[in-house]
């Protein structure tokens, strides 16, 4: 009887090695030299250089809308060579390598991991190991082995979840009647990214009298879609992350307002 | 006996998204979801935001060259959450899934599509819908679930043709001994790509006499490739898409002319 | 008895095309179109315009990651359209085809080639040839071929390896006690890279007193990893590809040093 075929590995790569120079297809290569018929999907190589904030935002709200099973690399290394670790997380779902600096934290919290190892063990790798490149020579590989049905546990240490780093996460403090949360990003059609969560705004009794402000910028009511304000005016929703998201209609809320990440942004309900 | 392998999908994706955030990664976790081994491949993820004349051309350009039974993603959608439609269109050979916003306008007259479908019935997607991502939320999974077999006219309404958004296609006039057309893009190599055709040459008895005029510039005679005038020095030939470009071999026309989208170019036979 | 499936060919993409036109995506349309199953990988489609030197370095440090039988395209080709040649080389591991102007050049000495053939039965390709798309029209329909198990010598006559384009690889003088080399590209993180092999700094005895010039920095000692040095200090290390490497760690070296390409760089033991 001829069994049935296993579907191919799915192998996500953030990171920040833009796409000017050839890091990641080499990477890709690695990869496809443990685990042939991957399917390999990018999910950004854009991450500003050595932003670990960002490439763990980007990570947390991509990782979700993969295939249970699938594998996720993350490279931003700003201290390769140096005593930082690597770590493999593993949950019944996914799997997650990237160095232990903060790109995973916002996982710890919300992904139930029954493992957690760091990578320890480089001899499984059978290649040599440069002082600036682990992407390709100890995490590419390692992710590979891991999607053709390497065990974990092979890896190295187990590691409690409380040992790894943790990077400051963006701040909403949520008071009687008043949120206060930040610019965390702004996306390439210029949309204004929030700290603030839908649930936050749960305490407001009415949503269309909310006020939104950043700056001398006051933005009335929350709306549904970009189309209920006329082109060019600022509006208010709530993004595909279940974000708050500050937004112009047909326009660039970021370049308009000439807002900045980390700028403080203030709901309460309109008098 | 063992029944052959049936080929696995190959989708495309053009959108206007970007390659700094997830969003292109996420559409791609959604689709692999619901088609674990499709080959996808990536037309443009750079049409500049909300460009929907632009979008229409870069598919109407690109989708030809696929293999036959090919499924294309186009998400360019400035209208999401407002009362837009969305579109299936699906010919004997390539099936497309946009916003009936005239991203599809190009192909309806040229392709011979035998099935046109409003996107309405949701319930077959299993899943949330956010008022500002139906590329990820509805698109992404439905042209999944047809790639994987599911019959178009489960979708919705069948719509005619003429009831789809159309946009204004780029200018050409033949008049006698006359051609009149207009800048429609430009290249990352600075080439001017025309809205004139090479069929729109055949009224000319002799097309090394012919004389092209944008601006204050005058190029004599028709060149088959770059290479056929100095280093420097502009020409125009006909490009790749069967398009009149005006080129500098070596260099970059569009820096050189200063042109703009929508410039008016006029040929003439020269006296 | 069922016969192992063959694994899908893996097949690299390396071109000046940008990410902005659809002409990647094309090419891919085409190559699947003849090898429906293969496994694209994209190393860099942003070599800058027409820039054989770069083009050639990209390609010639990362082939080498990938597996065994792996099919190389590399397209930067300002000659389409003239007398310029089209090239297909195969050595036992890997199989590459790009125009014949000096891409492939750095590995005509490295690479072990048994087999050299000039692209010239068009016949083969079966469809029709622009003058300004070779890439699309023989290039990616011949590799594709290629890739399905075409016999390389049925593309057109045999070359020796000297008749084919040379392009000039940059400079490293080693003289007593004295290293001349120059900068040959800057990545995304600002990292300069230099033409200085590992193997050129054998002569110095002890590595923590070498002595790096260029222009008016002088860097002192060789390093080992970014974190060596404090954060915005300069440094010098031996990058992933095995040249030396000048850095700012957490910085962008090539801007707060202002270098260029070709720039002169000199190493000496330091009094």
């Amino acid at each position: 009887m001829t069994p049935l075929p296993t579907l191919p590995p799915i192998i996500t790569l953030t990171t920040d090695f833009g796409l000017v120079d050839e890091y990641v297809g080499v990477m890709k290569g690695v990869i496809l030299s443990h685990a042939p018929t991957a399917q390999l999907v990018d999910i950004s190589h854009t991450i500003p250089p050595q932003d670990i904030l960002q490439g763990s935002r980007v990570i947390a709200r991509a990782y979700p809308f993969f295939p249970r099973k699938s594998f996720h690399l993350i490279v931003v290394d700003p201290g390769v060579g140096s005593q930082r670790q690597l770590l493999a997380l593993q949950s019944d779902d996914h799997t997650f390598v990237a160095p232990d600096n903060g790109l995973l934290s916002p996982l710890l919290t919300k992904a139930k991991f029954s493992m957690a190892y760091r990578i320890e063990n480089l001899d499984i790798l059978n290649g040599p190991i440069s002082n600036t490149f682990h992407g390709r020579d100890i995490m590419a590989p390692v992710i590979a082995q891991l999607a053709m049905g390497l065990e974990i546990s092979k890896l190295g240490r187990q590691v409690c979840l409380e040992d790894c780093v943790h990077v400051h996460q963006p701040m909403v403090q949520v008071t009687n009647g008043r949120i206060e949360g930040e610019v965390i990003a702004i996306d390439s059609f210029g949309n204004i990214q929030t700290s603030i969560h839908r649930n936050n705004l749960n305490n407001f009794s009415d949503l269309k009298n909310i006020e939104v402000t950043m700056d001398t910028l006051s933005i009335r009511g929350l709306n549904r879609s970009y189309g209920e304000k006329k082109t060019g005016e600022f509006l208010v929703l709530i993004d595909s992350s279940n974000h708050l998201e500050i937004a112009v209609n047909g326009g660039n809320a970021a370049l308009s307002s000439q807002c900045f990440i980390g700028q403080r942004i203030i709901i309460k309900a309109k008098e």
